[in-house]
């Protein structure tokens, strides 16, 4: 659709058709926010065909020759200011992302895909490893070969660098190695601590209304800055933020009978996403840099409001009272410490999605460890459920009885690219310990502030150092720009010991 | 996206090609169905974007110039059969209706009907007719100018058509005629004999609670057959039925709360075009054969369920013990009857969205009519105020004080042509007449079997005389197969005379 512009006009039609395909793309969402929400069980089907279709156009759109030819124009020219710049090479590494490799590979990805999604649905429940091993193997082999059509030394780094552009393995590795060697004796001492008391007994007396859930979790992110008039909260089976337009970030939750804090956390963790989508300066939507720029940044909004802020004692001094309003048979006697005590109770599970704060990185860099060895060639896919058991046992002690929680226990080896799934979680509670740091630097009064519900001083700040930028900047340059410091465990290390060695009465 | 085909494979070409263009048409009314239910406020704009987009993708997809000889093809070959024909006329009415007119006029037509739209939003609560003269004259002219491209010799006949496939205005008006003929004087009669008595008083003790609404409808609907696995109720300004995909139909409805009559109608009349959505035959679904034949047939089907079924005695009898179930404090020591009777009070009033049954066709018959002299050039936008008031007058006894309750009333003639708005409005309680009169002989025990909330058959016995067909055969064919009679007032008024001087006590 891209016609001949004067060199003038080049910029201006490179920001329409990039426009375009962010519509496209946005319209999927809508497709995919309906699928997940509102969807007729029998419509299934026919959406799924709806979805490939307008995907197809987007991939039309998004790599059509014409465009392509007009961003190499643009990459010639010499008078771009910095944010041009920047603007421009995000376009054109979408562009060679979408067009470098060979149709013949991306349809036989598209294929395996496809049939390895489907067999670990059914191989999940049956417990059955032996047969994904095959299936695996091939996915590995693909992983590889279309990490050959990039320009990455390591394989690995190729998938870090989509979803946490510009780190690489071996930076994660050594971060991720920091914090590793103090996480598991901290988590030893701290479930030994707490091995006599049941930090979630309190709690148990349900049922919890849905009704009352949703309301207490929409008032308590209305306070954070949640803006409902650019969204909305639905009810879902995996809880997700989504961006369907550029004033339309949408959340969703799920909710427990027996638990409100799990419809509780899940809201508070995508207000997060949703926020920084939010707060992204006008100027940036519908371009390149209208958008969260990794997933490791977007883990650090994320977990920052839901237990950095969410988590602490000054949030249930905030909130304490309207909680045991909104449930005042079954919270008879629950006091605000309770709150803030059920709310971070620690224990060795053997499933990443349901673990508690201090616990949920181990989960994740082990998965990280795994994957690592396997794209290097140190493990072999037929070594893989073992090795997950040993490093259950090392890191957790704990290992699965079964499969099915065990190797197969996470969809995101077996429906692409085994490569970058996971690293952006923990990266993200690390960012979020030296974002929330420096914040609490430049704010002193923010715990204060947080007891009081004034959430405007941290919103403000965040909006002001990292929402409005979307995707000026590369995570290192943000971290950099923000903390004075490259990305490093110690703060969020800190930020543990001080809250768990309080909680717990052990010197960490 | 249409490449070359053997002449075998053309037929499945064509169908691939049409199924698209329909799939972007399902997409766009999800983006629509989401538009009026739950998108943020600040979202429209952008909403706006993206349907300009998806529109746009579709009209090209929809006007492709390879589709278009693919269609020439199959229209050169002998060897089709009748269904094969008649799906071939359809895709080819509408390829022709997409790509006739001159881009330039298309543009001007857009371009103006937007403009006279925003304009119409500020005149009717301004009451300003006399700002909307010039533009009106000029929507006539182009009305009469686009017309001018079809192939017929009565310009309103062109947009009847594109509503109400192969009828004409001539038909249509000595229809109106017989109708309206016996309509104003038996109003008078009714609404004299009813002057004595508030039929609604009894239901006046709101409110009415929401959800005990909604599930009340849903309750009913759900017996009389729609498919709660294909569809689904959400709440809108206007209520409206629409197809998001092959088995993906849902409705909308609005409540008051004190009336829950308002909400209930809705849901049923609503209903009723869905399940003749839901009616079609599989093989339909995705080709030109599959959707409502007509605006009118549409209406029959909604209009059947609201009124024929839902507006009876046996209705009530069915439901009024758990209606009032439902609204016990409300709806004490209120009767079957009472609900009967509330349900069917008649008023000479100015709205045509709020009218009843009975005086429901005169506010759209004398808009029919003001349209035919319109466009025969035997009226003068400048003098249509009057003749709005005069029609008024002579059909309903009554006037509007004010122009937005008159002219300005109805936003049909104020964002597109001047033409084949309203007919089908009648056209639909004229066919529904003669459906009902047909389905009764059929089903002798039709009366007990509603009483007894036993609607297979009336549902199977639709299904398989009118909704399977999908467009199948025109409307005026459908009529005839079903009835064996051509399309004719008769049985409609002898419905309406029958129920009301049963009602009322009077001889009509």
């Amino acid at each position: 659709m891209t016609t001949t512009h004067s060199q003038g006009g080049d910029w201006q039609a490179f920001l329409d058709h990039y426009r375009e395909i962010r519509d496209l793309n946005n319209i999927e969402s809508v497709l995919g926010w309906d699928q997940s929400t509102y969807l007729p069980e029998a419509a299934a089907e026919g959406r799924g065909r709806q979805q490939a279709l307008l995907s197809r156009l987007a991939h039309a759109h998004a790599t059509d020759a014409d465009y392509g030819r007009l961003l190499e124009r643009l990459g010639n020219r010499g008078d771009l200011v910095p944010e041009q710049e920047r603007t421009l090479a995000l376009a054109r590494k979408a562009f060679g992302r979408s067009t470098r490799l060979p149709e013949r590979l991306v349809g036989e990805m598209s294929e395996h895909w496809g049939r390895t999604y489907t067999a670990w649905t059914k191989a999940r429940p049956a417990n059955d490893w032996a047969g994904m091993i095959p299936l695996l193997e091939k996915s590995l082999d693909l992983t590889l070969e279309a990490a050959g059509h990039e320009d990455f030394a390591n394989p690995h780094d190729a998938y870090i660098d989509q979803s946490d552009e510009g780190m690489s393995a071996d930076q994660i590795a050594q971060i991720f190695g920091d914090l590793q060697r103090e996480l598991v004796p901290l988590v030893e001492a701290v479930t030994a601590a707490q091995a006599a008391e049941d930090a979630s007994r309190q709690l148990s007396r349900g049922p919890f209304g849905l009704a009352q859930q949703l309301a207490f979790g929409e008032e308590v992110i209305r306070d954070y800055g949640y803006d409902f008039s650019r969204g909305r909260q639905d009810l879902t089976h995996h809880p997700f933020m989504s961006r369907l337009g550029d004033r339309d970030v949408r959340i969703t939750t799920r909710y427990r009978e027996d638990d409100p804090m799990d419809a509780l956390y899940s809201t508070l963790h995508e207000s997060g996403h949703a926020m920084y989508e939010m707060g992204i300066q006008d100027a940036y939507l519908g371009t390149p840099l209208g958008g969260g720029v990794s997933s490791g940044v977007h883990e650090s909004q994320s977990r920052l409001w839901e237990n950095l802020v969410g988590r602490s004692r000054a949030f249930w001094t905030a909130y304490g009272e309207d909680f045991r309003a909104a449930f005042p048979e079954q919270l008879r006697g629950v006091s605000d410490e309770d709150l803030y005590r059920a709310s971070n109770a620690v224990s060795r599970s053997l499933i990443r999605t349901d673990a508690d704060e201090l616990t949920y990185n181990l989960h994740v860099m082990l998965r990280f460890g795994l994957e690592r060895e396997l794209l290097a060639g140190r493990l072999a896919v037929r070594d893989l459920a073992d090795a997950w058991q040993s490093a259950y046992q090392d890191n957790l002690g704990v290992q699965s009885p079964d499969l099915k929680d065990g190797v197969l226990q996470d969809v995101h080896w077996f429906f692409g690219p085994v490569a970058g799934a996971f690293q952006g979680y923990t990266l993200g509670n690390i960012m979020g310990g030296q974002f929330f740091a420096a914040a609490r630097q430049a704010l002193p009064e923010l715990d204060d502030q947080i007891a009081r519900r004034e959430f405007g001083p941290l919103h403000g700040w965040l909006r002001e150092n990292i929402y409005q930028h979307g995707r000026r900047y590369t995570p290192n340059e943000l971290v950099q720009r923000v903390t004075g410091s490259d990305l490093s465990a110690g703060p969020y290390l800190e930020y543990l010991r001080g809250k768990y060695s309080d909680l717990y009465g052990v010197q960490l």
